[in-house]
């Protein structure tokens, strides 16, 4: 059977154009004015925009984390994912140390299959370098697994040194792989945490405070720096401040491979909503910090320029009155994370419909860049003819508040919580199944396959 | 009747996929795998990329310029243009002072109609500010003109002065318009110019050395700090050196809309060649100069990074031993201006074959952002239904040596005469119909029409 | 006779330490501890710094100016510099245009001889370049004029155009010139203020609206860059604003030779000022405008780091119940310009007790960097055996509130009313005479002398 | 006795004069023209600069490293530093890991005493954070021991991570300590040096390009985000190349106290020099590297404008045919480390001769910056009355040539062997003794007196 959608606005990541569209075998056919086939299911899409399923490719689904557990598990998440028009999602597999790599990934594919409702890939985060490290990686590229997240934060933890970033960044350049880096200077906020709590400073702003800005712009500096010598390709996450921007910008004047994405709680929250009174700030408790009110300004001009290419969500939802709780008295206990995985691509259409960036721009950053950059294109993130017929029909006319009881994440509060919006899905197509239609789910857990991803081509940038 | 091109590559601004596309009364029809239609002329793009036909915003046919005229009139130079896979071009206008500006568009529609074997239109030199000339210019806009250039070079003859500039950027941005600059310190280069003739230095290569690109650089960062005072957007011409790509990316970076052209012979020859021996010099005499060897490299950086957006040619041949001739002996007197009409595409498909630029970014300069910057977009630029059918094919594999000889401008000498090239257009389309083939050009004088451009969109970009 | 200053702690541009100093003949003869000399006239400075007399570089006394005149003469306006510890100041020759320039300093010379109670040069405004300019200029560099202030401002009074300003660059490169420059876009300010005024914005505060920060940024880049073509040395005078920071700073980082010079006006007042109600705002009209808040602190930077090297007063006082008046319901016609001769010191050393700049920084910024830039050092602006004895005993300690009632200046207003200092001058030599102390003038008119000065020498900066 | 040195053009960091000065009792007593004192020794400095002694702030005398001992210890070392018009040093005490730090000063203290010919003061390295670490460094305060230097570099020897860096650096910030770095990435290098030693690439020069200067500039860079985080002044020691000018330029221009020191080898050899025919290279050997060609302009420009403050020589001689040797086969086990403390001053001053820094500038860089960073000043660097009589004359016209034959440091070779020098110190006094004089040593060892040092004042500066 195939599907028919007429009438709508096609967006891609350039062009925007008049068009219908046909679906069939779970794939684009075609796309061209005034299509018609008998026996298909047709879609009136007048007044909406036809897009490319989103993609995020940074969320924690189901990770233990701080002794509690991200709420949302590959159900619960990938069905919110889908209900806001999010279509293809790749999480973060986090080795145990001491334990094989491979072992690591069977878990988490344990976690999503016979689960997920849309379609999953993994990133591999590595936190330890041993003598078997480097070979282990190069079995992770044949199974499809061609990103790998390395972190300077977190020292005795999820930390490695610089000498093995360098090592794990050569051997990148060699195979095509993408090294991906949380970027902020763990041992120099180490001493100011401790410093801070010695002298009783342990309400949830203090997160903020013991993770200045300017220590995600030298880890972000130092590790493009290590990363130009390698001469290998590096992708920023959730990149949050104009010290960490400039390291970027610089870097890519000067014509080196480097790419940052930025998580809408940077875009539209500030330091402000960590000081609420109480507990309250909690609930804006997430790694790297949100920063104070004028890094966000600067952020939305590096996304409308390209040197924020991408927006994700480091989605990892912590319940307030559950895990959050664990933290009252000192802000080191709070699990660090928030809600964002259903909300992504409408929060960031705010942005179109304020003139911050162009709608090109947007379907850009939120499908095209993602599916590019991480081994999807042109089977994800296109409005192609071949590609995977994973389509959203936004509706650009909708007017709602956000709230959590809306939303279908399993947390119990949304940052965003009577935000007013214009715009979001209306309906959600993934190869070629409606999953999500005027705010029902109509998907089904499981229906969500594995990426197995290609290495990472520049030239495709 | 309509044709059907089949199992060719679609490039496009941001997509790269396979898929056939058919053409029918001039426009894109439909876009997908394995199309059919009885009837249909099919044209086998095996191994071409299915790209859409270039736009070349920036040539001086037929133009009385320093005692000549350029030696391509709009019937030699459209061919030329088509033969190299140009479907459309923007010309300037460039008005008699004390005489009514319409007069001037009048004069140039009069040239191309008949003539132009492709799409064209006109952009407006602003020469004067007389109480009259804002009314006149509103005028242009209901005549499609929609972008005027301004000039801080050649004073006492196209220069008119920073006031008058930031009056006309008010206007422009109040307008819709959109303004370009030549942007050189024409007063200080007549000093210079002045004190070299004075001391006997006159060979062409002192044409070059009179015009530092230093003083390129200032008057781009003065215009672009008038424009953004203006309120108003920006597009610099033919930028040639660091200095004022340097301005351009700094203004980018604060969130200004500035938008930079550059053209292949400041890609790709240097001040070296200026300095040839003899007179032959002449033959790369033109304005702003080629320069310095070092200054490339940083406008490929620049072109692949969007500071500099679009890829244009300054098209305004003379013949070597005609016009060029007349400054033997006195650099001052050697018509500024290359061929150029009919390299442009192959000479920056080149950069993609050494990996400075990507695919979908050649596509994007030569095509898709010309349309969007100067009010022809969706009608050009794109591969979308609905869009006009100018469609090249280009063949990635067509290896050769560039020789005027084999080249149709109108002009004794090619600037990269020997330069060896891989990768050409094949097939040419202008509005559903075949133009060129193979080398053979199969459209006609008068085919052109007259493109009546809309006013500048910023959201588009 | 002799005179001993003993127990002072002696400051210089770089030293600081406890010494006494002997004068003799007007002249330092010797510097030392427990110097004795029977006979002298002994001076106790204990809990006092011996410091070089200030040096004001830009001064307007006795000045036609928009239809009004300077309210300080020669004989007032330096005595208002003695009483504020300024014991030479170079004034501005505004020549005729059409007349010859040897004329305007002899006008000059006449408005001080007899009336000058500390020393005096001149600096000489260029206001037109006609064939007998350059030829005139010689002859000005034989009487000890060695510095030429242009301007890109006041289009159709004193602006020149950017060939003539690059003409006297080249020739102040070769003669050992030091060319100054007043940096705004001209031409770009008037259609401001013509809108404005068309729009019926009049109030005084639109005088700092017509006139924005980026065309003085603007500007100043502009004519560094005509300065690094012409090989020329550059001053910047009464620079205000970041934009124009940034350019020095890049200039000099590349090693170009460029100095700047702020005021005291532009490092504590505010566009605030300007915005008073009523027509008090007049009294902070000067030219450049006074900034918004934000550039103070950078500027204070840019001094402490050497970017910005001097501190003079552009001193040009008007009565606010006077002159100013001409401008109510009029912004344009507000004669331009503040009072600030007797006050500069004080107000810079705030600065000291505030820990922007160091106490040698101070003395440096005031004295001893506008000697070496203006051809006076080491005769003036140091505190070594040989130098003039113009010598100020400064008392830090000495705790008062600013008014215009107490401070010696010819103007019925201070910018500063009632701001609280602390720190100030207690005796005042020039050559050796006693001319101020403890607030009272002893000195006497025709006492100064004319400055015959050197020309440029970078080597001793 | 007294001594009086007549007729020399005094020069200090700012001051350029001729005055006659007067030395009794090992101090400077007078300043001026014509002195004249009975029984007086007269020493005339007709054509002599009259400048302070110089102050290395860079040593490593006596220092066992890398299974060697650099060659000069106290006595030869001190006694070359005289001859060549260095006064005063500071050494740097390294402290054996696990043992008190007071056992480490006594240990330096014991290699000096009875043997320094000059005065001589310590910094002491801090190379583990142990609970103890900072209340024995608060015991160094009070030993006179008040700059600390931290290395990035050397891991597993040397180094210490981020944390401890940062906690040492909040701690002088609270104690008026100032600290001082060797920036250099060290876990990327050693990554790197492995990779090269197992390619077989083990010639002397693998040493520098083993060692890239982006990882200097990525080290400086975080050290100084770290200090500017903390709040402390930081000091770089030896920097060499542009990358981390720029670092420490960019944080000047904010308003950070950064200070950083160059040394001689960085501004006039080059990696060509490491790159030299056989085993030759290693005398060139010295950490970190000395780099491209194209770093040393960069330097110079730098250490006129101040971002570089001083100029100091890490001085660490090895002999050729002796210790260097170690590393024939393999490049790390060559001791790191060049003579430098005789040629120091007259390298320097070979850049006034070429008008790369002034004369003031020059004096500024080697003696007064020196004293002011490290708490010596008035007392050393300083011609003023009351400091110590530690006084150079400097012939300007002496022409030479240097060669390892002619200098005292007890090596076998000189790096700059053949290098021709104009200008060189005629006479040398120490607190009033003459110890040089036209190249004969009249001092005596263990005359040099241990220089318990002030904290750290920015105000000064």
């Amino acid at each position: 059977m195939a599907t028919l959608i007429k009438n709508g606005t096609i967006v891609t990541g350039t062009d925007l154009f008049k068009a219908d569209l046909r679906i069939k075998d779970g794939t684009i056919r075609s796309i061209g004015p005034g299509l018609e086939h008998a026996g298909d299911v047709v879609v009136d899409a007048t007044g909406r925009f036809v897009m490319p399923g989103g993609i995020d490719v940074h969320t924690h689904l189901d990770m233990p984390f701080m002794g509690a557990r991200s709420t949302d598990d590959f159900e619960t998440g990938t069905i919110a994912a889908a209900m806001g028009g999010t279509t293809s999602h790749i999480d973060f597999i986090v080795p145990v140390k001491g334990r094989p790599l491979q072992e690591a990934l069977e878990t988490w594919r344990g976690k999503a299959e016979g689960k997920a409702a849309i379609d999953y890939g993994f990133h591999l985060c590595i936190v330890e370098m041993t003598p078997s490290t480097l070979g282990e990686l190069d079995a992770m590229l044949e199974d499809g697994i061609t990103s790998f997240k390395l972190f300077t934060a977190y020292p005795g933890a999820l930390m490695i040194d610089d000498g093995a970033i360098f090592t794990t960044l050569r051997w990148a350049a060699d195979r095509g792989a993408l090294i991906q880096v949380h970027a902020e200077n763990g041992p120099a906020i180490a001493e100011i945490v401790d410093a801070m709590v010695a002298e009783g400073r342990t309400e949830p702003k203090y997160h903020g405070l013991s993770r200045p800005s300017a220590l995600e712009g030298e880890a972000t500096a130092r590790v493009i720096t290590l990363a130009g010598v390698a001469g290998a390709p590096l992708y920023i996450v959730h990149l949050t401040c104009r010290e960490a921007l400039e390291a970027v910008g610089k870097a890519r004047k000067r014509g080196q491979r480097v790419y940052a994405e930025t998580c809408p709680q940077y875009l539209y929250l500030s330091s402000d909503d960590m000081a609420r009174p109480g507990f309250e700030g909690a609930k804006y408790v997430c790694t790297p910090p949100i920063r104070d009110k004028e890094h966000a300004p600067a952020l939305w001009r590096g996304l409308a320029q390209g040197d924020i290419l991408t927006v994700a969500t480091d989605h990892c939802p912590f319940d307030y009155d559950g895990a959050k709780r664990m933290g009252e008295g000192d802000f080191r206990k709070i699990p660090s994370g928030l809600p964002g995985i259903e909300t992504r691509m409408a929060l960031l259409y705010h942005g179109v419909t304020e003139n911050r960036i162009s709608l090109t721009r947007f379907v850009d950053a939120v499908a095209t860049k993602p599916a590019k950059l991480f081994g999807l294109y042109p089977r994800k993130g296109a409005i192609v003819p071949g590609a995977d017929a994973d389509i959203v029909l936004w509706d650009p006319e909708r007017d709602y508040s956000l709230s959590h009881k809306d939303l279908h994440m399993r947390v119990d509060y949304s940052p965003y919580e009577g935000m007013t919006l214009k715009g979001g899905p209306d309906k959600v197509f993934i190869r070629g199944e409606l999953v999500a239609d005027n705010g029902r789910f109509l998907g089904k857990p499981g229906f969500g396959r594995y990426l197995h991803r290609d290495r990472f081509h520049p030239i495709e940038l």
